[in-house]
């Protein structure tokens, strides 16, 4: 029986203040700005966002489990694309503005989901999010890589 | 006692034929176009190819372990940033052309070095290597994003 899980693990530092970074995480404009704009979600513990893509039925609602203002931002999916999965966001300070580490914890393997999902998630916080908060401008959905 | 390793995977898909990605990943030209230009490697199995960042003193020397063309190509790193890792490209025939899966495997830890490597192979297979085989130029280093 083998009861290990896998994650899928980035981290980035960011020429921007913690404070931003965490707007840009934890609130609904920050959100459309670099992943998806059909987001809508209230900022506050224990609701529940909604993120959608392409023809809006596909996507996933996420239980916001913490909001650490510049510090931490925390979902769970409770039904989606991702159900049963944790999306951990840890903002630090750093010489150079900001370093995130970003964790999305509880996958029951690391197939094709899990890489497709790593090989976006690289796309959206070293490409989308840091543009959005270096240069003003993101890259979200549907603009990502179609990969 | 805990033996496990982690490891960096991802997938995509490209619109190219398995042999213009294959041929991306296994030459000199290739590898300089999406990677880093700092690169020099015979693409014949034992060799070991070179390849370098920044001031050119950083980097790595990796065995190429295997080469079958269209399909894969494995590489040992034996001194340098990654040294006891492997690299595996494996490539397939797919509807919209061919699909990639990249495993670097045997880290002893998913820390932040680890988390490093792993974003900026996202943004090297997403974007560089996608761009490269799609549209005819990558973004090799050093114009990848500083993380």
């Amino acid at each position: 029986m083998n009861n290990a899980t896998f994650s899928i693990k980035h981290r980035i530092e960011l020429e921007a203040e913690p404070a931003r970074v965490y707007a840009a995480i934890s609130t609904q404009a920050g959100i459309a700005s670099w992943w998806t704009p059909m987001v809508a979600t209230e900022s506050r513990v224990g609701s529940v966002a909604t993120v959608r893509f392409g023809d809006g039925e596909h996507g996933a609602d996420m239980r916001v489990d913490a909001l650490t203002v510049g510090e931490q931002v925390r979902w769970h999916c409770v039904d989606g694309a991702w159900k049963g999965l944790n999306f951990t966001f840890s903002i630090a300070s750093h010489d150079r503005g900001s370093v995130l580490h970003f964790e999305n914890s509880g996958w029951p393997d690391d197939g094709d989901f899990y890489m497709h999902c790593n090989a976006k998630w690289g796309f959206f916080l070293t490409v989308s999010l840091k543009q959005l908060l270096e240069k003003g401008t993101g890259v979200p959905h549907p603009n990502d890589p179609s990969i």
